[in-house]
């Protein structure tokens, strides 16, 4: 069991609403407790009365660990700002247990205790970098820990694309568009499209056609160090690419994307008994059958 | 076999373009060698040089059978308009073999004389009209013959709606969106989405939802005369309704939309050995497997 | 709201065993207050202590309504035997709820005694009659409620067959199997098999490939008036045939299945307040998602 | 490019009807222009007229390269007989392109001589072995290139079993099986189970079920290193497992499976231009679309 000093915690929220204001006050207990703690709000400027506001960066800098109260979305988020500062991640859900999120408010104080105690599991999650390559202009590069998404800009309609992997043409496609998922993102957005589960542990990225017009179109997975690149192929046609559902860049004929595993990985604490098999059975109801 | 008398013709074109212009040319001496021919150019003004140009309106009072040269998207815009006028209908198709316009260039005099001998089959296909209930002000009615499609406005993001039939509550849902396909329409988009293949003289619909959230959330098929309604349930959320493609409206928490078989069908002319399987098998590639 | 008089009921058990022995002796009392019981165990040649033992043929010579007690598969097989006796049918479920046995276990004597009072809901629904062509001997003819299957006679193995709508070639497949459903069976193995769900009130069938080896290969929908036939089309490979799960024959090339409409429905008697999505809504989960 | 000597070839011939004897003829002598040629049909006892005959051990003692005539079955078997020699293994194709017989016999002595001189491109695929544990028997080991397949023992009906990996319960289905298929496999039948198509460089298996009475049960892709194990859960249910569809062994409640990755991969010698992707669209038909 490693040994920990979790002098700094950073805590990120998404939602301050009233409802929840106790089980967050409970939860600030709880954490200052073990530590120093820092509030970053994401939805509003002023932070958590009674607690110093920082920025993400702050708690970049200055934090031991995040704590992220709120969904996957808001895990997702920070995951996104804080991996590059390389500080461990827990989620907290407010609601139910999150595929990421999965520390829930029954037994708050024995995880979190346990946490600071040293007993928790780690896990590495990697993350897709997108780079945008638009005609004439400088690229823009965005990262991903679910998905990244080329659709169709037009919100109803097919687009004609290439797909390559390491130079290699994989295949010409008409559909609405294309989901690269991560493992993390495999039991999102892209199980819906129809792609596979992937194993957490798997150094794995799928492609996920959404509505192909060739139905012999299939779910495709790749190695994770595989880069892959996304070109429109036709001159009337306009694709949008979104980053773990935020919409960054419109894309047309000429215009490329490339996609490759990001050089750093975030780091997630567990309940010592997490068990991965167990949270896709809840979130994908197999247990009670009717 | 009926007896037919179909003095004067309406063709409706989609490309005129200077390749095709030669086919175009033997067509229009051939449906010429039997009536009156008038042209309908749907991508420009002006007509086809050395013929009467006209409104599509105008084919639908004066002519007995309207011809659509092009591929299925033409013959489902053809027949939008011409519904009412109840005339039938003849696609021609310049490329490969469509789903509805099943005329090819190969043989092409021959299956034009045997439809004026009267020796053709005839089909009946109904087509789907939506209404549009935005909140304070008059509601607006489209046709499809394909689908009618509600789609998120934001092409990429799930839209939460709810959809009933004949009042009563089918679900609440979280997708892309709800495609809502006629058999003709089911071997379009529905397709790609999951949906089945209806036989064209079933009288249902389907309903296909585009990448659902809830995993066991299937297609559902539906007597035609059960009237469809479509609500979005959340309040930030907006959806874009399409028509055969065409998108009309956007819809908001607190709109709706209805959708039911509309009062007229289009009545289709094929070739005598017409083979709806024939087609499947060659559009879906069932009969030459690797 | 139609009136009735049921004299005489004939009650049919799959399972007697003690811990629902109270449950049955309660449902007993209930239906003996309202009419002349009869009962019949599938399980067992004794009866039920305390009440008249009969044969399925005599409940449907003697009584004027039927009440299955059991699940699903115990209401299949009392409407199999029972449609040609064109007497209604109502199923009690000791369990959960089930797609045709809707009467629950909470609220039992208030449903039983509205339908006696004439407040209930009447619902037909069709079977499929198969008829097994085997080469030099008399055909054989079975019914079925849900599905009628083609799979390999080996377990673990493709077989090569073709189907055909009155006469038709629909196509030439490979695959583990084929399922004939009725809109009744859409909701069972056929849902498995990716086959879409069919409103009860469906004149149609679907025929779902079970794993095809052509990907295009997709469910059909087809009006039940029309005669479906399928033939092993390779020589050394057999398929089992079977009726609601319970297999029949075993066919070879040469040999034929023809499959048609049965010429007599089954009258479903449900509760007045019936709602077919309802209970589509609760037994596919789709109205608690996580 | 590395540096070959084949002196000793041995040839695996699945089929010697005489419509192809002129192609294997053509075949030997150009590989007897490079070694000296051993010849095993697999079919039949007697080897190839001219040649010596001589068993797939045989082969493997003395062969510095196999090559296998026919399909991919007939190079699965010969795989699966070789692996443990450690010769590499070139599939030679009579008909249309395989996944893994790639060479076809246009252009067939260019590739010979090519792979003679160096020229070729090495492909390692890892197989799987499972080992079934009936109870009170000892354990039996198969190994398959492609997947290991549990299926019902009866034709139609579902199973009950419950998977893990690594010892950690994945889920309890219920379903007509479960395949168990390397990247190899993916293309195979797992297909049309829905699987998803997993690049042959992947060192992971895919858990694909059939035909699930859970609609949200979906296809999971785990690492290969970790260990699955099945068991049958309900007590009056069998199940047979087969291994590249050779079924080996039924079990019953208290029998178990456990898969895992073999000790050894087989070596593929493909072409030097060899392009998984373009074997993918062509055997997929994604290049030609309607």
């Amino acid at each position: 069991m490693p040994q920990n000093r979790f002098n700094t915690i950073g805590l990120i929220i998404r939602q301050q609403c009233a409802k929840h204001r106790s089980d967050i006050d409970m939860i600030c207990q709880t954490l200052a407790a073990h530590g120093d703690l820092r509030v970053h709000c994401l939805d509003q400027s002023e932070g958590l009365p009674g607690y110093p506001a920082c920025s993400l960066d702050q708690i970049g800098e200055q934090a031991d660990l995040a704590v992220s109260i709120g969904g996957d979305g808001t895990l997702l988020s920070a995951a996104r700002q804080l991996v590059d500062y390389q500080i461990p991640l827990v989620g907290i859900n407010l609601g139910r247990l999150g595929f990421l999120a999965d520390v829930t408010m029954q037994g708050l104080k024995q995880h979190i205790d346990a946490i600071f105690n040293g007993d928790y599991s780690v896990e590495q999650r990697f993350l897709l970098q997108g780079e945008i390559h638009l005609q004439n202009q400088p690229s823009q590069r965005y990262i991903a820990l679910n998905d990244i998404i080329l659709h169709s800009h037009q919100s109803i309609s097919m687009i004609e694309f290439e797909v390559f992997s390491d130079q290699q043409l994989i295949n010409k496609q008409r559909a609405d568009g294309l989901i690269v998922a991560t493992p993390t993102g495999s039991t999102a957005y892209a199980l819906s499209g129809g792609g596979p589960i992937m194993h957490p542990s798997m150094d794995s990225i799928a492609l996920v056609p959404i509505c192909p017009h060739t139905l012999s179109n299939r779910p495709i997975v790749l190695p994770a160090h595989q880069q892959i690149e996304i070109r429109i192929s036709h001159p009337d046609q306009a694709g949008l690419v979104s980053f773990d559902g935020r919409s960054q860049a419109v894309i047309e004929q000429g215009d490329r994307i490339t996609i490759e595993r990001y050089r750093q990985q975030i780091t997630l604490l567990h309940p010592a008994d997490y068990d991965y098999f167990h949270i896709l059975r809840a979130k994908l109801k197999w247990s009670n059958q009717p």
